[in-house]
């Protein structure tokens, strides 16, 4: 499948969807769309994954160079930034397919739903969830697999590549492992699972226990990608579902190094590791024993590797457990304690 | 508004709704519709609601003695019970307009949508949410009004209940107090809100926060009715949605005399009321400074007074603040430290 990633003004930093399909999807990317990075590559920007020419929009590619086009970016509250309206109509009339994760469904557009029927393109919200969902049951703890859950202290901490780089280093290393994703980029790298986010909070916890009990007895390990924070203003609804429908033995807490508070509600701190842990473990305690045994620190915003491993080692002590950047430093002292 | 109660197999215990309507709307009931109680009278069940005759079924009543069927019970998962469908379709037939609060939309339903088409009736789903709620802000504590949040230690437990009494009795002592109805019991009595339990999960606590923001620069008080349990094994998500998205300023935690287990997951025993207290405060502090500041113990299942003033002490004692049972007792206990 060769793909185009729109990322219009927030590649790399702010692009985690971009990123996460540069990173561990098996497509062939032919281009990122970002006007703010137009003429540059991939890997002008970003050293460790799969390069590609940066473009500034649909149009200057090949009609017959590209099959899809992704949406890579996912903003707060996930609606459709009408300056993207040029290159989904170009894609589709060059007859590739789009996927999207954003809340604001294309297919229900209807010039975009008007295009896909005139060119034969399928248009893909993987943010759409399944119509036959239910309630929980209380029962995710039942599977053979150990079951892994990535936590955090914020939205965009890491918790999807964490999942991502265990998972596959988990299968290099020769263990039975697969992923459970929750999110949109998890999905498409995947190409199933739930956007729990999407989900009516009634049947949240519901969702994630039918994605484990799916998958729970055909492996030894499922890597559950985490979303939000258990203290996020907005959003923590979605990791409390997460949290008790996956009934998780063990969860890996992320953070940013440096990062103090939620990001986008700076009035709201960043409690405490140590307190993270206790919320975390405390709020599962009466539906599952679920611990947290290693810490996920994301360091891109420090340049040298020193800093770097001094601000791992920090936060080991502060959580009193093994740590890493799974990015940085692989995935070894994790695993380690994981599997 | 004269209204009939559909209630078949559950009347009384186990048919909230039916039972608030009863207790706090502002309908004349005509009949609650219960094939297992069919010829008694509400009175014989419920000595301080008001009074009804229950008949089998629909078919029971004159088509112009009514002008409204509710349904008043909302079985786990919220689906449409297939012996009730005689029921609607005659309502229907009878011109009457149906309210439902269940999961499963009767507008949505190819027969009931026909009939109401056919008679000219409204069939309103009141779980259907708004379509245009986005994220929260995190700025609910910004309103004038105290809020004041009803959190439990199950479903089931009071909340709505408590919610109604003390709003009704706050205003009977002369303060401004509202009602924020977050499901379809409390939207069905004071004719407005979101059901928070069918909101997406990433929208739960903006549901919230919206409604909170509507009400709150109006009134000194905002009474807010709570949803589910912090711990509950399917329903957390909506719990920690709407305690983040009210930042409410004080909690009154209820409960059941004598309960023991999550009902529906008896594998999942309670945490000690400490535990409760402990859970609900740590998990809000970083979003807001909501407190625990009294209890409501229902004691129903409880037959002497005696026995249940007991309880409530020893529901105080264990929670280190006022208690009462709100329906046997009165508020007062509670509106000395609330209001």
């Amino acid at each position: 499948m060769r793909v185009a990633i729109l990322a219009h003004e927030k590649f790399p930093d702010r692009a985690k969807t971009a990123l996460g399909v540069l990173r561990y999807a098996d497509h062939d990317v032919v281009a990122v769309l970002d006007r703010a990075n137009d003429g540059r590559r991939v890997a002008d920007l970003v050293p460790d994954v799969q390069d590609a020419p940066i473009v500034s929009g649909m149009a200057d590619l090949e009609p017959d160079a590209v099959d899809t086009l992704l949406i890579g970016i996912a903003p707060i509250g996930g609606g459709f930034d009408e300056s993207w309206r040029e290159d989904v109509r170009t894609a589709l009339e060059y007859g590739c397919d789009v996927i999207s994760g954003l809340h604001y469904f294309l297919a229900d557009d209807e010039e975009f739903a008007r295009l896909a029927a005139d060119n034969d393109c399928e248009i893909r919200d993987v943010r759409n969830p399944p119509a036959d969902l239910t309630v929980a049951d209380g029962v995710a703890d039942q599977v053979d697999a150990e079951v892994i859950l990535t936590v955090g202290t914020d939205c965009s901490v890491g918790k999807m590549t964490t999942t991502m780089e265990l998972a596959r280093d988990a299968r290099a290393a020769g263990h039975d492992a697969a992923v459970i994703p929750t999110g949109q980029t998890g999905i498409m790298i995947e190409g199933w699972g739930t956007p729990i986010d999407r989900v009516v909070s009634d049947f949240a916890a519901g969702a994630v226990e039918e994605l484990i009990l799916e998958k729970g007895d055909d492996h030894d390990y499922l890597f559950v990608e985490g979303q939000g924070s258990i203290v996020h203003p907005a959003y923590s609804a979605v990791t409390l579902g997460i949290l008790h429908g996956s009934m998780a033995d063990t969860l890996v807490l992320c953070h940013n190094a440096g990062q103090d508070a939620v990001h986008g509600y700076e009035s709201v701190a960043l409690p405490s590791m140590q307190t993270y842990i206790d919320l975390y473990e405390s709020i599962a305690a009466p539906v599952a024993d679920s611990r947290v045994v290693a810490g996920a620190l994301n360091t891109a915003s420090l340049e040298s590797d020193e800093r770097a491993r001094e601000a791992v080692d920090e936060y080991a002590d502060a959580l009193d457990r093994p740590a890493t950047d799974v990015i940085r430093f692989g995935t070894d002292e994790l695993l380690e304690v994981l599997c």
